[in-house]
């Protein structure tokens, strides 16, 4: 395989993308910049994965890498409630990355691109002496009050999260060589999770519809994440730590490497579901929103006056976690 | 000095950047994206540098490589003709990086941005095992027409550009260690084109006004870039090798490293002047355009039917320039 030219590699990921500039997007990438016809408000955000950090080319197929650099990106406009719109990726590249390599890791990017509806609009490519992806993305709604912040938790919210939580963490235990039976079938699944996490976009959009007023993707962890929502809010989510949906096949992984499961789903980052908070009254509507979009939803506790997160067993005691802010 | 730590980090930079959304920034830092208020059409393009290959810190202050990482996205915002809108940032820092040196490459960009008038809106800080800088710039115009795209250029437009060029090629040359007597005011004008190249923002929106056709900014070299605007417009360019405006101090660096200096000039990158296309009709509103914005316009040749780059010498005979596609 030959190593990768930046402009052989630039012409090849456009041809790639090739689809023709269309509704907001009206010139791709071929110029200075990608132009963009704006309607309602515009959200933006940037997330970078490194090789050695977030991925390491023997665990983590070039497809694999893209997939992951794109929908850490997405989920973040997964969690604003909003459209997902362009993405722009920046390639860094040591010298002697294989062409096919790249251009692999971009058909992992545009795959995901094109089954979220984002058009990949522009981006860089260059030379480092280490493998870095940055991908900014933007999403788009009517108007700003259709968007759910981190800061709109109030006391007396319901606080709920979409899906199941430490696949992410299981799988990235079994990549680092926890040696544990499993079913062939959740092992994959654990696998993916860490590999491939899926933007929560549709569940975003249907929660924030729902009425959801605080949100954030689960990137670091639930209980980091609630202290994000807790600290942007000014107020204390009390979750109960026995209520966290546990992905199938994270029991048996945190038990063969002597963790508490409970506390493994709290802890786990990357799994990219959404932690989110709203009235009561609202319960049904959030619940059908979680499942209309497949991203069921699990009551965890609620908001009161105060600040932090507290975390209680099942008898209603305080839970400490320890080093859990490691996102 | 401290290691860097992503989230003590992060707060900093926040809080350097600090100013209250306002205008069209309505979320700056701190929410899972930034929110935008759109008017008009944007432009959107990604920049990024790696040490090793764009910088040294032995011979880049943490505040030039800031200023260069900005100052090189935004100049592809000056070449579309657009107002400069937002950057979003990307740090991957090596595990190490002393905090403070972290925090000066984010105040090169923020006094660029400030006097760009560019809200720093956004970003990622991770771990790499290089250092890599993403920016990603928005720029605003009131419509598509308005912006000046690479594939305007028609056949009997006159061909000019800003400014002057090879300076940027020449301090890195002197960086790498030329041995050459200069006044060192020259040598220090040489350096800095290199260290903080300074995105011609108010030049390309001028020029745009004043109806330039087609336009790019300079950062792979004239003969490289001009080869784009050929290509995008499906047009031939003739330009003047002698015509090329040197920059102070060019003929005495490449006099010393054995090249000639007109061939510096056109092959140097990193420049960042704007070379454009016109009608001849609009040859004086093009140079009221450059000399009001302190980026004085010189005529480099003409555009004609056909195909490619023409470098003619002062005789009118053919020049071919080697291994200047180096971009």
């Amino acid at each position: 395989m030959s190593a990768v030219s930046e402009r052989a590699l630039i012409a090849a990921v456009t041809e790639r993308l090739g689809r023709p500039p269309g509704g907001r997007l009206l010139r791709g990438p071929g110029d200075d910049a990608a132009v963009v016809r704006p309607g309602g408000v515009e959200v933006v955000s940037v997330d970078m994965v490194a090789e050695g950090v977030h991925f390491e080319r023997t665990t983590h197929s070039a497809r694999d890498v893209g997939h992951k650099a794109l929908g850490s990106a997405l989920s973040d406009v997964a969690a604003m409630g909003a459209r997902p719109g362009e993405a722009y990726v920046g390639l860094a590249l040591p010298p002697g990355t294989p062409e096919a390599w790249a251009l692999e890791l971009v058909d992992g990017i545009e795959a995901l691109a094109r089954r979220s509806g984002v058009a990949v609009a522009g981006g860089d490519v260059v030379s480092a002496s280490a493998l870095v992806i940055s991908v900014t993305v933007t999403g788009w709604a009517e108007a700003a009050e259709h968007l759910v912040s981190r800061s709109g938790a109030r006391a007396g919210h319901l606080v709920g999260v979409t899906g199941r939580l430490g696949g992410a963490a299981a799988g990235l235990l079994l990549l680092e060589g926890a040696s544990v039976g499993l079913d062939e079938g959740v092992r994959e699944g654990l696998l993916t999770r860490h590999r491939r996490p899926e933007p929560r976009l549709a569940a975003g959009r249907a929660l924030a519809e729902a009425g959801a007023a605080a949100m954030i993707d689960v990137s670091d962890g639930v209980a980091t994440d609630a202290g994000h929502l807790s600290r942007e809010s000014g107020v204390a989510l009390v979750l109960e730590l026995a209520s966290l949906p546990r992905a199938a096949g994270v029991d048996v992984v945190a038990e063969v490497v002597g963790r508490d499961p409970s506390r493994l789903a709290a802890t786990g980052g990357e799994d990219y579901e959404l932690l989110f908070t709203g009235p009561a009254e609202l319960r049904d509507a959030f619940e059908d929103a979680g499942a209309r979009t497949g991203a069921p939803v699990t009551w965890l506790g609620r908001v009161e006056r105060g600040r932090g997160v507290r975390l209680l067993d099942g008898g209603g005691r305080a839970v400490e976690l320890t080093g859990y802010e490691h996102g």
